[in-house]
């Protein structure tokens, strides 16, 4: 069974407590974050990250924004604009950012901001509300995921779809956790995940402190591993689901599709439906970001390629959705072609 | 044009010096080996890397090992042998390692062991002829292979098939090289090649130092550049051809031409005939050698994984013939089901 569920993201007596993700696995350290500009750092620095997470951290970035707005007196019909701005400029490829910030957004258009105190309680309880919300949001796609998996399966992944991309549970390895959670047997291989190494930092640490057991592999073995049958199923999160299925996630996902489909393997996304962009028809059209060169040339303080190589380091791909499966949401499992029909209110 | 060609092996008065690549980019060092046991470790640890020198380095540690039985006043007759299997027990995939020492120990035989003198001074001499002939056989490859590349392509390739894989030129980078020599615009995209990141820090550094514009990605962004059209062609080395045209290569090809496939690129595999292993009919005969743990989990020193991870850590993989476009040789370009017309004799 699984220990204490981590806490990668809390809202403590009025302060954003962080689990510091760049110092794991070697430390174990949380940011406590008690305004704004440290919440928009830490998400810009990636010490939170993962789609569901850093919509919610943001959440919480605007809530210490207009608390500080009132405490020096000023203006919230002005100045949160402000504040709601510069949360949504920290990265602009995970759609989670922008649907949390534009739910905070409409409760404060819809207080009078002439009630300062009753506007913040709103806020503070809106981003409480997201937390709760992206916890059972993950219980139920891990419960629909779970049904996915058999017992035996291998499963590979990449990145860290787990807890420490959300409040609680993870996406992609919630599906995970509830299968081993029905006693059935399941093992993981997690791509390492460069540059960040969010795989190899961050899931196998999160999979070993659960007990389940996890092969750690380079991303250029992926393909061998599948070659050689070592796998029998891709699951993934992902960052922006676009209206016709195709999904945006961690450089190096789309790559996985494609072998995936190669060697007849199951290809699933898990992803709640915060992810999912109603205003966005297709993939094309969803931002890439960029990020800086020494993110690949320099692994944790060690410079590992010549000084002024050039380098393209984008943070996510594109992965079509004919070489998805099935995503796995908290409304259900269903096919790419499907996500159109779990637009709210249809 | 090129700057003087890098030297990364050297026969130096009755000494092998090596240019230590576990080292580069960051500092230049050589290594001077007077033994054959230093030659061995050498290999064993990658200082020197690349089938076509790794063949050639266990040739010039066979004379070495010859030396130092002379000059203990042992019996080459008996001692010799141990330091063929010695050199033949260092690394497993790559053939030229056979190949080279198949060629020293064929100069043994036949030569008369009294003949101390005159057996040391055909097997220096042996060597020196491996180090000729693979200097004249990449520069064919890069004749050959440069035919293959227009003006303007960007081509993409992993680990280092360069100068520093073989005492001259390189296989994959020799063809680039010629095609730059000939006036054609090329680029290329490094990928970074985990886990010892010969691309990242061989490959950007060689082709860095000859001017030719190179772009590092990390192995999982692959599928991405192809994606967006943003290369043209692949060209990898090998470390072992089986006579059916499949090719053992550093782990992460596979991958690669996989994703060639499916863009529609052209894949192409430079080798001399020394790679070819003529006695293996297919690849999966191909032994493919399993690497510490640690590699993986620890970069430059410093740890990225949890301690304790389980790690898979192949170091090549398996290409099947049918991904290959064709394969560069110093005989000119074939289809991998001509490489059996190219068995010697034939």
């Amino acid at each position: 069974m699984m220990k204490k569920e981590l806490q990668p993201i809390l809202w403590k007596e009025g302060k954003l407590v962080l689990l510091d993700q760049t110092r794991l696995p070697e430390e174990e350290t949380y940011l406590t974050c008690t305004d704004c500009q440290q919440v928009a750092a830490a998400i810009r620095c990636l010490a939170v990250r993962g789609a569901p997470a850093i919509g919610v951290a943001a959440a919480f970035g605007a809530v210490l924004g207009a608390k500080e707005i009132l405490a020096n007196d000023g203006d919230l019909r002005l100045e949160l604009p402000v504040v709601f701005d510069e949360l949504r400029s920290t990265r602009p490829t995970a759609v989670n950012l922008f649907w949390a910030l534009n739910r905070m957004e409409r409760v404060f258009r819809e207080k009078s901001p002439d009630a300062a105190g009753d506007l913040l309680l709103a806020l503070e309880t809106e981003a409480l509300r997201l937390c709760e919300e992206d916890e059972a949001c993950n219980r139920r796609i891990g419960e629909f995921g779970a049904e996915l998996f058999t017992d035996g399966m291998r499963i590979l992944t990449i990145c860290n779809a787990g807890t420490l991309a959300t409040v609680a549970h993870g996406t992609a390895l919630s599906a995970i956790k509830m299968a081993v959670a029905q006693q059935k047997k399941i093992s993981v291989v997690a791509c390492e995940t460069r540059p960040l190494l969010q795989g190899a930092r961050l899931t196998t640490w999160e999979l070993m402190r659960d007990g389940i057991p996890v092969t750690l592999i380079t991303d250029g073995m992926a393909g061998y591993v599948m070659q050689r049958q070592m796998v029998d199923a891709v699951i993934v999160g992902a960052d922006r689901v676009a209206v016709n299925g195709d999904v945006a996630n961690k450089i190096g996902t789309y790559t996985l599709a494609v072998l995936a489909q190669k060697h007849g393997l199951p290809f699933y996304v898990a992803a709640p439906l915060s992810t999912v962009d109603f205003a966005t028809p297709h993939g094309e059209s969803i931002p890439i970001e960029e990020r800086p060169a020494d993110e690949v040339g320099v692994i944790q303080g060690v410079r590992i390629a010549p000084a002024g190589v050039k380098v393209f380091n984008p943070a996510f791909d594109l992965t079509p959705s004919e070489l998805i499966t099935a995503i796995v949401t908290e409304k259900g499992v269903v096919r790419p072609g499907e996500v159109k029909e779990l637009r709210p209110g249809i």
